[in-house]
């Protein structure tokens, strides 16, 4: 099975044409079991499942069109065809809607704060599938949005839904089983904010990262079984807002998946002095009662959990923290909770 | 099995008695390829072999004899009896020579810098095991002082020897396979440095952060396939004197060991900023063509790896680096090749 395959079975005989507008916003989201590693790299299937909480009104507004030519506004910039951001965002309408179209106009901006280290490829392809489905008319289902969404980027599938977000690895070789489903509980007084310690560009990519990481890390054998163990504890902390189970699962499911890059060889090793010196940090606040706990991606940045109860103490903890509404939903989010 | 039918078993009918003074030196030692778990407690068995390289003259000089009551002289302080380390030896002490004794005087001193951040128990049971030998006559095989050794700390095993030593699990449940013996190579151009970042007690010990490893890390399950690739690679090295494949199988067996710390649950995270910012700096380095690796231990400091031919550069790139000739011997020290 190739993409092209996977695309032509969800979309049937539907147009895969860009008949008029189609506009759309889609969520970041921050993984509480991260996902780390693809067993096949042609379809991004994931070698486990993650679980992950969308940023709310964090995320990526996209409008596509059809145009004379190819013309795509990023932030604001417009960006030569040849920009790598341009090339894989055509790469990947050419992908959904054929070569036969004459050019589409995309217009994409980030909500997400610049600098803070939040990736926006997740919510960008999330997005950018979203306005197609809505430009082409194709009203697809949202688990054959978060399957199309894979193709862009592995965790686009989980930023098709607001809330808390399963993405099932599924076993079939087609892929046709590994979505993301969102799940029923909301947890408003959860809080996330996020702490920069570098907006640098990182030396290793996410996806490098990860093959560095499944091909060259002997620990890495072990991760899928933490992942198992993971998963129920972190639903259950979420069914029943247990917050310590929450915050002790998510950020000893981080510190796992950056210890099978550490035990890389060549290693990787995304963090930096002021990540370990953070730790320790919230390490010691814990240790004196404040309930905090932190969560990493492939960066040196760390995102802190906490309750809303807790927030003016977490505040003068971490004064720089970014703090995100993750139940705030956007006007134009297709699938989003009206707002309260 | 338990430590004093151990004893038993090396002894036989050997007097406990310590008929006169005894002196010996051990040196203190690093692992290139860590020991990290015990499968046994009792018996101080670990869960995987190792390899070390001796610290030359750094490492305890301990000189033991008969007295009218116990006496212990640390580094030139006298301890009290109830002070830990003093606790220590004598326990020690009475499970190899029997309570009978009236009295033992013991007069230990370090030649490890102070504040290097080098563990002084290897180095210090190894050394009083040699005197206690000398002093009651029981003349052992090298074999059968290992063992010993190791009832006082798992790592004082490979302190018996100088150079590269190499400590074998074994099988057996009585711990009897369970020895270290010296390997016939040395490599005089081969440079150990020390960089020290601090020099302050460490929140969790070695035996509190291997048994939390062992019991609470998911990733520990994969530690002792990472050792069985390891150790040939090590071996191969020293005997072709190949400095990269020793320093990237040193380094990168370091950073495993940590690995399998840093994902238990809580995690065991010995790093310190500066010791994540040495370790990019080291990476730099390497990048900008200077052979230069390192290793860590139970503790936030770095040990490079580093030629001869090399020094004057890794001391521009690391002026506070306490560097140690790994070759050479003390006067004293029992198993110890001539000085050349």
């Amino acid at each position: 099975m190739n993409r092209e395959a996977l695309v032509d079975t969800i979309l049937g005989d539907r147009t895969r044409e860009i008949g008029g507008a189609g506009t759309a916003f889609a969520p970041a989201n921050i993984a509480l079991c991260k996902y780390w590693g693809k067993r096949n790299e042609e379809l991004n299937l994931p070698v486990t499942s993650s679980l992950s909480v969308s940023l709310g009104s964090l995320g990526t507004h996209t409008t596509v069109e059809p145009a004379g030519q190819d013309a795509i506004l990023f932030n604001g910039d417009v960006l030569p065809t040849n920009h790598p951001i341009a090339e894989r965002l055509l790469k990947y309408i050419r992908l959904l809607c054929g070569g036969s179209t004459s050019g589409v106009s995309v217009e994409t901006r980030n909500s997400i704060p610049t600098g803070a280290g939040l990736a926006s490829s997740a919510s960008g392809f999330a997005a950018l599938v979203k306005a197609l489905d809505q430009a082409c008319g194709w009203n697809l289902a949202g688990r054959e949005l978060t399957i199309l969404a894979r193709l862009g980027s592995g965790s686009a599938t989980r930023s098709i839904y607001p809330g808390f977000v399963e993405w099932h690895r599924g076993s079939r070789d087609d892929g046709m089983d590994c979505y993301a489903e969102a799940l029923d509980d909301q947890w408003p007084d959860l809080r996330l904010g996020v702490l920069t310690i570098s907006a640098e560009q990182k030396r290793i990519g996410s996806t490098a990262g990860m093959k560095q990481t499944t091909t060259a890390s002997p620990l890495y054998q072990a991760w899928p079984g933490k992942v198992a163990e993971d998963l129920p504890r972190l639903r259950t902390a979420i069914e029943q807002q247990d917050f310590q189970q929450l915050g002790e699962t998510a950020e000893s499911n981080a510190l796992s998946m950056h210890a099978t890059m550490i035990a890389a060889q060549p290693p990787v090793l995304y963090w930096l002095p002021e990540s370990v010196g953070w730790m320790h940090r919230i390490w010691d606040a814990r240790r004196e009662g404040l309930p905090v706990y932190f969560t990493m991606d492939a960066g040196p940045n760390l995102k802190l959990l906490f309750l809303k109860e807790d927030e003016s103490m977490v505040m003068r903890f971490a004064p720089d923290l970014t703090v995100v509404d993750l139940w705030e939903q956007t006007s134009c989010s297709r699938q989003g909770r009206p707002k309260t």
